[in-house]
């Protein structure tokens, strides 16, 4: 059958598509997919005036909603749903309004049903704003039904 | 001198009234500030559908954000201003468009310039949605500079 | 049965005994319980002349272990089997050699199977010395198979 | 002068070795520096029989401990003196007795004072045991005084 012969990365992009389809919160916020791949992600997202906190610059929590919507487009690429459960963020320095961040997922671990994802948020000199670590589980179902997993 | 006579009370509700005519992401959001005290806070905001994850439910980083303001409220509220440093959550459940959650923070404790806070956010029934830990540090600089730290 | 109607205080207790049978480490450190209830426990430990690091002071790898040990004895308290899962801590001042340490594990919150224990790390002047948040999760099987779970 | 034409690995190596010698702790349990470089290390560690929990396992405390100690000989790889200030750890299979464990540590992070570093615990056939994120900061004092930073 076709969808069994498909590619891992094939995969991972078919399940982006449908999650992009239904993210309501990164369609309403602006934020973009750029890359998608088996266990990795790449989101960015422009600070705009409606993101600052009282100290003037992006509120941490959208520094952390980027970062933690780059771990699921990594942790769903693999058509088995998942969902976040733990995730802690340090944050580094502080990121400025009108800027472009840019999140990048990568799958540091995947025992059994847990997978452990590193985010780096950077802005756009490149300078690392926040480092993010997720833990995931899968949940039951799949985000493309007639799919298989990859191989 | 008057100012100096403020109880720590009045000192936390001075700070988050500062707070609050700059925080342009809470007031965008629609959170609000139910309480604020030395070292604590409850907030509360209404997930609208525009906080939507793929899944259907209310996207992490909003429950993220909810706590991360009211770590931001707590840690500032002796007039000393803080920043959060490194923060970590557990999704318990998920949180249903819709329903109103509320985070209440609350000091840990409290060594040199680091402090720590605990933040729970419960939904409507009073259900545990997410458990919040975030530890902050004081930078340079009050919230209301004529006035002396509390007593 | 007469089982059936221990309090959750005394299966606590007993829960703690078959534990302490079992446990090698804290034995051969010198580890004390000093009180168990339902979702909480008291445990300390002197920290001698080979706990030190290369800073003279004591290894943090130790004071964790005490965390982690306070977080076992609070999370099996209910005479169901538990795992530590996902565990952090803030080290916020150095222990001297020869102190004692106190480390007090107290339920911040249980989920179905998951549940979070913040643990205090004190030494002898009341001095805090670290915070440590801990995750468990309920296994398959009960400490003492004889007894129903508390009421 | 000679010193300070050291390359960075050479710096590493020595400050390994000034660790090494005052290291109580890890001299006590037969931990071993299998290799060190600018910003990481490998450090191995056999469970022996006083290492078990009362699941029989090894302790959780231990696997800490040894990824702590790795992130310790990474941290201060660049003569300047640091401390592990937050770690967190998951737990992601039981190590059993008698085994060989390494934890192998690199840098994730480093930005002013703070740095991240990621270190996964793996036993003797390669697999997962433990991965653990430690964040550090340089504090005054250099380990060796009489040499100068790395180029």
């Amino acid at each position: 059958m076709a969808a069994e012969r498909l590619t891992a990365q094939a995969v991972a992009e078919a399940s982006a598509r449908v999650m992009w389809e239904n993210d309501v919160t990164c369609r309403a916020l602006g934020v973009r997919v750029e890359e998608v791949g088996p266990g990795r992600s790449t989101l960015s997202l422009t600070i705009d005036a409606q993101m600052a906190n009282f100290h003037g610059t992006c509120h941490g929590g959208y520094i952390f909603l980027l970062a933690d919507s780059a771990l699921s487009y990594a942790c769903n690429s693999y058509n088995r749903r998942s969902v976040a459960h733990v995730c802690s963020i340090t944050y580094l320095q502080p990121a400025r309004l009108g800027e472009q961040l840019v999140a990048r997922a990568e799958e540091r671990a995947r025992v059994g049903r847990t997978a452990i994802y590193d985010v780096s948020v950077r802005n756009e000199s490149g300078e690392l704003i926040a480092e993010f670590r997720g833990q995931s589980r899968t949940v039951e179902g799949k985000l493309l039904p007639e799919l298989g997993e990859p191989e």
